[in-house]
């Protein structure tokens, strides 16, 4: 279970140029298991979609961020180039930084809110 | 046009309980309009997704964040309560110290990018 409250950032580079969550998630995925359909597959994506995730992405920087090579002994594979592990890395610092800055402002927000369900129990 | 590139938070609190720019616009609209109506107009938003996204806001929070009054001299109005003015103004104080901690890091992500639309011509 998450831990509240949190944040979720959407960068956005240019009119739909944006970065979020889920493909940050795809990144990382692909990054730790040099495949494409297995960082999909952990979060319930389609390959499909995840392909097109990619694609767009692939799209956005001056460089691709995910390289793939098909067939071959391990049936090929994926991963990450330098431009996509700097987009991954500054994401990810940014995320970081800003968790750390909004931190007490998101407690006072949180404290506003209605208690949610009890987890005394777990 | 907006200044990119750009940041776009999204507070969740809970399951199913999130605050985002969208809902955040929408109480600034009223605090400055006095009025449900005139502060959906403005974001191109029905009267009626408006009131779903108050209501939605008001279950949230201890208190309501809206309070509205129909008829009279005026035809009626809604103003924020102060839970909704408190609100609003942690949901600004996270996205400016957010913004201003990533500040370099975007910098960074967005140097990777694709130069967008020249806008020189403007």
């Amino acid at each position: 279970m998450p831990d509240y409250p949190l944040m979720k950032l959407r960068v956005v580079l240019g009119p739909d140029t944006m970065l979020g969550p889920g493909k940050a998630d795809l990144l990382q995925g692909i990054d730790e298991t040099g495949s494409i359909a297995a960082a999909g597959r952990r979060m319930g994506m389609s390959y499909k979609r995840a392909w097109y995730l990619i694609d767009t992405m692939n799209a956005y920087f001056q460089e691709p961020v995910v390289v793939s090579s098909k067939g071959g002994a391990k049936g090929g594979g994926a991963s990450l180039t330098d431009t996509g592990k700097a987009v991954l890395d500054c994401y990810r610092q940014i995320q970081r930084k800003a968790d750390s800055a909004a931190q007490d402002d998101l407690r006072t927000l949180a404290a506003l809110a209605k208690p949610g369900p009890k987890n005394d129990e777990a």
